[in-house]
């Protein structure tokens, strides 16, 4: 199992745990394969294996967890394009593409502060009205 | 050593890895600890000990591989404030503080959609100024 497979499964603060938005978000998207499976998905709804193909090269058994996870917290919805075998489009939802800003916000840095980096994303107003 | 320690120790993108700034920012900052401690390092300069009491209860293991990756990185600077034993104030330089606007858009999404949440952050126009 990978050393990023161990997310906390709570999104929601109990009793004890931080109140922290930040942290709580964190809690829900905090590591790197989700963040970058929601990057692939802001462009527009995408099928698994356009998002296995992406070029970080996600393994395959990650990637199913995550999408279960998002869809679960409401990130993301399948839409059904075959019947049988059963397969679909993953797209995210409005509070999916609510982390559009913060994703942004991540290239942005990137793009100032890492050499070699190359802005691939459609811009953020493109993003926040993508459906 | 926890599931969080594995980061990429390599920012710069080489021959066949990703040229995205989101997964190069992430990277450098991608995972749950990091993003925290440059959370409570954006209101100001901080001491080892004020890192350590922050509510999310890093282990002390973490934050001191954090803080010196994260100066490594260039994005703190440690100031002595004691000689013997050294002991250090640890402040963002203008590098680190350039994650304020993607911390505060984590922020923005967890008070939206995570029940429970309250902010505690400066606002961004602070974090913007913060010395």
């Amino acid at each position: 199992m990978s050393n990023r497979e161990n997310v906390n499964d709570e999104a929601r603060p109990g009793p004890g745990r931080s109140t922290c938005p930040v942290a709580c978000t964190l809690d829900v998207v905090g590591d790197h394969w989700t963040l970058l499976v929601i990057r692939d998905l802001l462009s527009g709804s995408k099928r698994y294996g356009d998002l296995l193909a992406s070029k970080e090269h996600i393994p395959t058994n990650i990637l199913a967890a995550r999408l279960k996870r998002l869809e679960r917290e409401g990130l993301l919805e399948r839409v059904p394009y075959n019947e049988h075998p059963p397969r679909y489009d993953y797209r995210l939802t409005a509070k999916g593409r609510g982390l559009g800003r913060a994703i942004d916000a991540l290239a942005t840095w990137g793009l100032a502060h890492v050499a070699g980096t190359v802005r691939t994303m459609p811009s953020l107003d493109d993003l926040t009205s993508a459906g």
